[in-house]
């Protein structure tokens, strides 16, 4: 075990790419090699890139990759997929789009395939940005797809969160559903040559208006860019802005920037206490049988499920208070 | 207690929606109301409606709405909101668009906010399903933002699932990253009058293909249907759709039903496990100080956040095996 610490901290491509997919098979064994890393993490910034499918996330992340190699900068890229839960797997479409930099050692790409159907998938990508940290990346950016409960968990691991829109994705009451919005330190809107680049830029920044009314001196006011990500248009700034912000954080009173660190390890925590708790738990009553046998109670109606629930924690575990 | 069910039970608004309030807010007490609606629920229709931000899915809502209405069918709405995590509600954009069935009796909705930090919302959002059910409405509508966990979970719950997009939401690579596709009943193209309306829907037909590679005699073959929502385009022929795919699922052979219905218990009650168990849990750890003592060891460097994990749930509680 000790020497797949050591190649993964010499930057063992190999090693890493397996320990990933065993992260993402959920394989127990990987929770030693995690904590041997550990104290080798904390060095990668990371840069959550997140936004509808269609708005050209994984474009603007290609070009990205592309200008931060340029300054020799090594990079991480993260692809969150939610899981197909009949193909049991995610499609290779981040793969395909980023293949010019297959053959670059300085860049690292992964799907998370995030097969588990009983979630989990916050966890193991933090995992994963724990070994491309260790791993010595200088970035790592984590990509995610959509705007739900697990999204808003991932991006609140990076430091910098970055939303993508495209113009007339939607009038401003849908634009608020979004609820990500407020998580995010930088706007895009790419694909800004289509009609309405202008009227999303105003409504996006009446929200954010809306959602900074305690405005605080000093506070970071985020920032709205245009970007054509496939003509490689406003990238170089999207990546200025980030420096932006990643100063800013660094130059925020360091109660703040303390503050934010133990609300993310608090997050972080207790989602790890959660899975690792269920799969214990789960593999307990799924051995003995007692799991099965609660599913047919409640499938004939001779309990209801909240019954069925307390019972196999209370009366099979014991595991309630 | 008693009275509180009988009250639900005999459609009473104001108890319904203090009950999927405290669902929401996650009163431990709601779950014995919850044991003794059980046995009234089973008869209602549910139909999940799900896609990205800005398609147009409370529109459309509204829109079957009125259509059921005319028919004399009752009817509920869940809009579930992914959570705003800083301002800790959503916002009530569903309510506003369905104004004009504020005022009827037959039509109950409800947006979940699920202020819920650490998930859950697949959960409540369950349990809400089963007090309108109690509640003795015909159909409820669940509507889901985005593509996450979560949002897979949910429409688990839906006996027909209907997935809305747009015309030009991206190519087939990004679409088929959404992964919800293939739990998708019913397909919906609104905003049908757009530029490319027509190549949508070939690309949603071959996706649609390719998923349905081991095709089945006599298996249900998901529709695409166009529609403009905004002008009550192409609705009753999403609701006929709804009935096919109702009557399909009536007629299958009854081993198909009970399997899928077994399915869907599986994960509702693994999920509530995975959800009281950690409430329980967190609250020890929170009430006996040592999360908190945990979280300090783990930002001050002392201690890596999976072996806290460990001894929290190991040392402390004696949880794991």
């Amino acid at each position: 075990m000790s020497s797949a610490v050591e190649r993964v901290i010499a930057g063992d491509v190999r090693t890493v790419a397996r320990l990933i997919r065993d992260i993402d098979d959920r394989i127990p064994e990987v929770r030693e090699v995690l904590k041997a890393l550990y104290p080798h993490t904390g060095k990668a910034y990371v840069i959550g890139i997140t936004g509808a499918p269609g708005v050209g996330k994984s474009t603007l992340v290609d070009q990205m990759v592309a200008h931060l190699r340029k300054k020799a900068r090594t990079v991480g890229v993260l692809a969150v997929d939610p899981t197909s839960p009949f193909s049991g797997g995610a499609i290779l479409g981040d793969r395909i789009r980023m293949q010019r930099h297959s053959l670059d050692e300085g860049v690292f790409i992964r799907s998370m395939a995030t097969r588990g159907h009983f979630g989990g998938l916050t966890q193991s990508t933090r995992s994963a940005i724990d070994v491309l940290d260790a791993m010595g990346k200088d970035y790592i950016i984590v990509e995610t797809v959509g705007v739900g409960q697990d999204e808003v968990d991932i991006v609140k691991s990076a430091q910098t969160t970055v939303i993508v829109v495209i113009p007339g994705m939607g009038d401003d009451i849908q634009a608020i559903k979004a609820g990500i919005l407020e998580v995010g330190d930088i706007f895009v809107i790419n694909k800004a040559d289509r009609e309405g680049a202008d009227k999303t830029a105003s409504e996006l920044r009446q929200m954010i208006e809306m959602g900074h009314k305690k405005h605080e001196e000093g506070k970071w006011k985020p920032p709205i860019l245009k970007a054509e990500a496939v003509f490689d248009k406003g990238v170089v700034e999207l990546l200025e802005e980030i420096e932006k912000h990643r100063r800013y954080l660094q130059e925020s009173k360091p109660g703040v920037a303390l503050e934010k660190k133990r609300m993310r390890v608090m997050e972080e925590l207790a989602e790890m206490i959660k899975n690792r708790l269920f799969q214990d738990v789960l593999d307990r009553l799924t051995e003995s049988g007692d799991f099965d046998r609660a599913v047919d109670a409640i499938v004939s109606g001779q309990v209801d499920p909240y019954t069925a629930c307390d019972d196999l924690l209370r009366s099979r575990l014991n595991l309630l208070k």
